[in-house]
């Protein structure tokens, strides 16, 4: 057989799925599993978001759609933006896409030259580093302050970052894995950053609207940012749609434009009569009562297992403001266990307790000076009743307690 | 507003969506429009299909799925494969993806090193060339010989195209635009030219199954082919999917494996309930007696409009065995209207008599010494009454007789 292309070797992954093969071998091997590592949701999309879809199943639309998406649904996702952003859309201002993730690499493709600096979160998402790595970027990430407010971003490094090679910025605010939220103050130095570095910006707003305490605000509504910033957006997680597959790129029509022609490249389309189920989600009340519900029940599980996480020895965590995780620091707990490792930790707690869940290094590769440790819970996927077992079983474990495993509970199984 | 990426420049698109918004522009205005130019199937997903996606939607499966597609699609797609394919294959030889078209750029992902020689069809899916030149390659491309006895892949020409840095041949047996299949010996010939020169294979069968009076076979049929070769294969055409973007890419299980890792940094998975639409086309009997319709259907508008256009003045064409496109050839047309570009003849055309098709330049750069002129007609989109119409039309358009211009028909109007 020929050879394969040697630039494969700058390709990452999520290894997230790996955690989750992990787990779904454990279960199968008759084990309890609470399966705390998956970013999905246990609760079915709308119901009047399945039923317009199946209508335009009925009503024909299974031909091929435009590449940038069907013009109802860019005219309402653009007046979705105006009304919820801060700054005024046009549906040529959108291109619909296959989920939030594909936005990431077209974004790329479409700012970055071979040798360009693209700054990121780490931890963070690991797609921003291996699509700015197989792309050929260059990988300048910033990293984030634990204090006891919480996480913030660490500003004087980021700037201590930029070079005259420095191209875009990638900015996650509301935070995979950390949970974390921009203060006022912060966002507008981030955004004083890239105007004076003429950056583009890729906004992730994957969590935009799971958001609990704190004001939600996007950084294009800032001045002279709408026309350097891609928005990321997604049905998947306001609306549990994530196996739906759709969501948007929104930003200057010319970067659009350029996407839009990628769209023709790659998937040609968007599933057609999926994209009618987007528009009911943006304008069915019943759609939207469901995000609200949405974030009610994640706010109780997330008060839940914020307050148990802390009562477990060596675990700690600060209550995060938005999204569906909770980022928790285990280096005692690790210490106590006498691992150094924490994908030893992660693998010890999976044979020993069955709960299963991704660490800090399942977000991007960890910097050289990072000593604290942490793993990531994400909470959507597990009820409160099996979060609250999860969390004893970790307790018991922590304490050298087995007396918990044979509690008869709901138990999570992986997927 | 920073600047965007230098290497866009390299980037193509399918120019025949420029021709869908011309035609759709002079409906618009008014005018009969007689589509002949998508590749799209007027005739609606078998209701079996349907069915089980909206069982899919109600059990659930509206969360996220395996980035290489469920294992149900994946083995029912290696068998169905197994059973048609000549050669065996498993489920980890299956990468299920949105649409057949993602497996041109996953393919060169995967097997192209920057600068590396590709060779493709010329005329052919316009894709092919855009992507090879996008993500680095060269563009090497091979013709086809219009013969007494229909299309055939110019071997000489393909040879002379070889060079050490030869990586890949793209092969689209049966030929867009052409329609034409690779007789067994033809088929042959390319098979030995890719092990004699070590070449990787992307074999694009998105026609497959489409096919009228030939023999339907695969190249991976044949030895020392299958370890080669990945598969394009895609549900749009076989059962009126278009719209649907389900697909898979079937080949070898290393190469398979990068194109999962791929998936992971792209799209992330293929919609998830989708995929059990997917399961009911291949399995359900109902979807297989409505490809045999469908053949049924497309036999019966070729032969009429492969009669119809042979009588036009300026007009010939060769019975394609395959697809649903007719190559016509224009060159006597062209001189007869006085034009010489045939960008000015299909806007003529589509002006003076509403009838809308794309042109041999819609189908990747033409080679300097190209001097005949061509066009496509799809009629996969049109009814028969719909193409005698469209045929009449320009029967008296190059008759100079405008008498028929005035018969009230049905009319294809553009999507």
């Amino acid at each position: 057989m020929p050879a394969t292309a040697e630039r494969l070797k700058k390709l990452g992954t999520e290894t997230a799925y790996a955690v989750a093969e992990e787990a779904a071998k454990h279960a199968k091997e008759g084990n309890k599993v609470y399966a705390l590592h998956i970013g999905d949701i246990n609760i079915a999309t709308p119901k009047c978001v399945s039923d317009a879809m199946k209508k335009a199943v009925d009503d024909g639309k299974t031909g091929y759609c435009p590449a940038s998406g069907i013009a109802p649904l860019k005219e309402t996702i653009a007046e979705y933006f105006t009304e919820t952003r801060g700054t005024k859309y046009s549906a040529d201002e959108v291109s619909v896409q296959p989920g939030g993730k594909p936005v990431i690499y077209k974004f790329l493709l479409a700012i970055m030259e071979e040798g360009d600096e693209i700054l990121y979160p780490t931890p963070g998402y690991p797609i921003y580093e291996s699509c700015i790595n197989y792309f050929g970027g260059v990988c300048k990430p910033y990293i984030y302050k634990d204090s006891d407010s919480g996480f913030h971003i660490d500003l004087e490094y980021l700037k201590k970052q930029i070079t005259p090679k420095t191209k875009a910025l990638i900015y996650n605010n509301f935070h995979n894995p950390s949970g974390c939220a921009s203060s006022e103050e912060e966002m507008k130095a981030v955004a004083d950053i890239c105007k004076e570095h003429d950056l583009w910006v890729l906004d992730d707003q994957a969590y935009y609207q799971l958001v609990y305490d704190v004001p939600v605000t996007s950084i294009v509504s800032l001045p002279g940012m709408k026309e350097r910033t891609v928005i990321l957006w997604t049905f998947s997680k306001i609306f549990s749609m994530t196996g739906w597959r759709l969501g948007a790129a929104v930003g200057p029509k010319d970067i659009i434009s350029t996407i839009n022609k990628l769209n023709t490249n790659t998937e040609a389309c968007t599933t057609h009569f999926v994209q009618y189920g987007g528009i009911a989600a943006l304008t069915h009340p019943e759609a939207k009562k469901f995000t609200e519900d949405l974030r009610e029940t994640l706010k109780k599980r997330r008060d839940i297992i914020f307050r148990l996480v802390n009562k477990i020895p060596g675990f700690k965590a600060h209550l995060p403001p938005a999204t569906f995780y909770l980022f928790v620091e285990v280096t005692d707990a690790m210490k106590m266990k006498g691992v150094t490792q924490l994908e030893d930790f992660r693998r010890l707690c999976l044979k020993e307790t069955g709960v299963s869940f991704c660490t800090r290094e399942h977000f991007g590769t960890p910097l050289p000076f990072e000593t604290r440790k942490y793993i990531r819970f994400a909470y959507a996927s597990a009820d409160e009743k099996q979060i609250i077992s999860a969390m004893d079983v970790l307790t018991a474990w922590m304490s050298n307690d087995s007396s918990s495993k044979v509690v008869d509970v709901n138990v999570i199984s992986s997927k």
